[in-house]
């Protein structure tokens, strides 16, 4: 059976990224608490393509990713990643995996136990090195700074998302940065409230009134501290009450790079 | 050319929709301040498909679609039914057209104006009558009652997306369904704010507080009263500023019926 | 603390539903080739509340489904639905599971295994009697009889996701309803294919050419044949490659209602 | 009335983006065809925040944005960064802009009019100079060379979407970007077809079969002659109608730097 896909392309043209996308497969992913975690990943898997190749061999993509579905973990990711580059005689292989992680809390005050989701991925690159990137989506109550002070009581708040990605040393657990999160918002929210949790986090936001801006700037604070992180970035997204539309506020820090703070960026 | 969809069908099944789903033309609205509305239009419109023939002629209504583009109005969606119907042998036609529309609001203390966006739709059934619902989402603040209570300052409070869909008499305007969404609320809510307004709504909230429960009884109160109203649906979806997931309320009135108050439905 | 949802309700006006709405949980369900799959659950839940009663209890709700988490399956969503209904003193709970369920399917010819994603639901009512719906979304391949039929060769042809419901009356597999789906369609379609599939999966296509009408119809002569099944709805939304919108078909019948065929419905 | 905002923070962390995102707004273009066209733009706009200050105005942004929003052009848009920049005593500003762009498209044969939805972006960034990219995402037919070369007939085809991003020189027509993607599939699209057309658009894709690597090859091929395109990426991907999942190609080319064609980039 004829192999188009080896056929020699003429056009002169290298392509950066080939392959598949949109693809979902379960996942068996690292659990800080219970070892490990079932979930479900939404999977982008890709190699480069020399300008002579007219086409990727896709349906390997799935060979690996069929095989691999139960250690979705950093070291078993660069296994993968190798696996690729072998199998589809690649420079370079990336994977993007996105799945919900969730992790039990316990409400502040009635201490009920209930799970919340937080939607998570990993972003892997290998070439001649490894780049690999996790990223968690945090949803956290954010409070108005302004509305507080100029009302007479009150002030609005709003679910917010916090979105922190971070590049590491060693390793890292999400629950690590799903913290750093919830440490740096007005207050961090349950699936399951009683009432005298209701009136904890109430006033707890009221006391810890944040911006967008503010969000951003306390989690960066605690990223700039943890000592396995090398390159983050933050961004809060306030779902505003008052308004259809959204607050937003985002930065980025490569500590690998000296700084001379007397410089603006 | 061959005509496979007119081919006699021996399976003796009918069908009762067929037609087209996921279209997005531009389309032309009647606007209570301005007179007409461009807008864009997602639309679906079906046949009804007797247990005789093979399947329908899909292009025929892309066609209808382009004639009335500048006309999705009440009256002339009837037009659109009638002649999709004699176009396509149907006995029943059906149209849903879900689109934005903006109304420009003024800010209630700096009365700065800006434009709100409401996703609107339009549902038309013609068989031997015409069947006709209108239906808007309007996103509001809502204030919780049961955070102001327990609490020693604040409430949470958080936005809140709600719908109605009504059948009417003779006409009526998106604006009014708009109108008694936002008197419903806990709050309104603009796209633009100063900090005056932004205090003004703050403080409006907090004095009315209202769970998802209140804010469909409130809209039901005055849905009960308009007089062109025969029956409606509303919701409210509240984005829970303090939760990852949403509280929602939903009731439904058929005016047309006479009701015994003392039963319970 | 003041119990502000139990005040007495002046408004006389009863709400059809009230509960949560956008919770994701992993839960736990029966898989017909290994006994249980984990998967991950978007959820509603709803009570109906009288009106006397201003609010609902909203924590309980997640309590339930805390508890209910390892065993969604029919008869256990009876037992959830009971004490929804004990613990809010409801007359009526709802629940509605929407969850992507995976099905290992084996290539036609290379016999290549790999995992299809199916995004599945239950929804089951219970007031004074159980009421419950199952359903499936299957993607399938649909090939256009009418570009076949036409042109000098080959034919457009797409994917296609054919969604069936069904009431039954005292148990029936998600995997049997996919399968009818699938032998409805022009060839059903695997995450994994090497290339022998692929020529066998093309020409088998074109072999069974069907409008999204056939599809529809096929399934329902499966359907009608299915002891098991005393009402159903099915449709197709064929994701057409030769448009940016959607061909679509839909029909509903109920086995339980006898029915004279010499009269339209 | 305090201006919290404006206050003096003290941790010593600059911002790269504050602004606001999700907006929606009725906005006017430039159209090749007929001068103008009325859209609905989804927006996001940011500017820098320096160490010194706590946060931005958000409703400057929206001040802006009303006052803008018949002419969001690419020459207007230079005028409203700087309006947005002066304003907001920015550095940096931003905005992205996306919006559904309508074109009257004629079908190959019976020369019927319809009009075909692309959903397009203008993104601008404008600090001591001006950096602009205008994208297009194409609905087109894709098929697959490989099955159209190991079947005894016919070959899966699908819709694809092909996106392409450019930065230019002086100016370019979305409709020249629409047209490159459309002449570098196995055939365009249209919304309205009549049998003649699809005979003729089946027959064509089958002529010209051809991989997710191939569509952007060959309008990489096309983007490459245009005298007007500095810099661009382009992107296809298939939504297999074999497979649940999509085949994707992506690659960039920065035509202002000197490449050494022997040389691997």
């Amino acid at each position: 059976m004829e192999d188009i896909q080896c056929q020699k392309d003429e056009r002169n043209i290298s392509i950066d990224r080939v392959g598949v996308k949109g693809l979902s497969y379960p996942v068996s992913l690292l659990d800080r608490s219970s070892g490990t975690q079932n979930s479900i990943g939404q999977i982008e898997m890709y190699v480069d393509l020399p300008r002579d190749f007219r086409a990727t061999h896709m349906s390997r993509f799935i060979e690996v990713m069929h095989d691999y579905r139960d250690e979705i973990t950093f070291p078993h990711m660069k296994g993968l990643l190798k696996t690729i580059k072998r199998k589809l005689a690649a420079e370079r292989a990336e994977m993007k995996v996105d799945f919900p992680y969730f992790v039990e809390k316990c409400a502040p005050v009635s201490k009920v136990r209930s799970l919340m989701r937080y939607d998570c991925s990993f972003h892997g690159i290998l070439d001649t090195v490894m780049d690999f990137i996790i990223s968690v989506k945090v949803p956290v109550t954010s409070l108005c700074p302004c509305s507080k002070a100029i009302s007479k009581y009150s002030a609005h708040n709003q679910r917010s998302i916090i979105s922190i990605s971070v590049r590491f040393k060693k390793f890292i657990w999400l629950e690590e940065l799903i913290e750093i999160a919830e440490q740096s918002s007005s207050s961090d929210i349950f699936t399951l409230l009683k009432r005298p949790d209701e009136k904890f986090l109430t006033e707890k936001a009221y006391e810890r009134p944040r911006f967008a801006e503010d969000l951003v700037r306390e989690a960066a604070l605690r990223l700039d501290k943890h000592k396995e992180i090398l390159w983050y970035t933050v961004s809060s997204e306030n779902i505003e009450s008052i308004h259809a539309h959204s607050a937003y506020a985002f930065l980025k820090k490569d500590k690998r790079v000296i700084k001379n703070p007397n410089l603006s960026e």
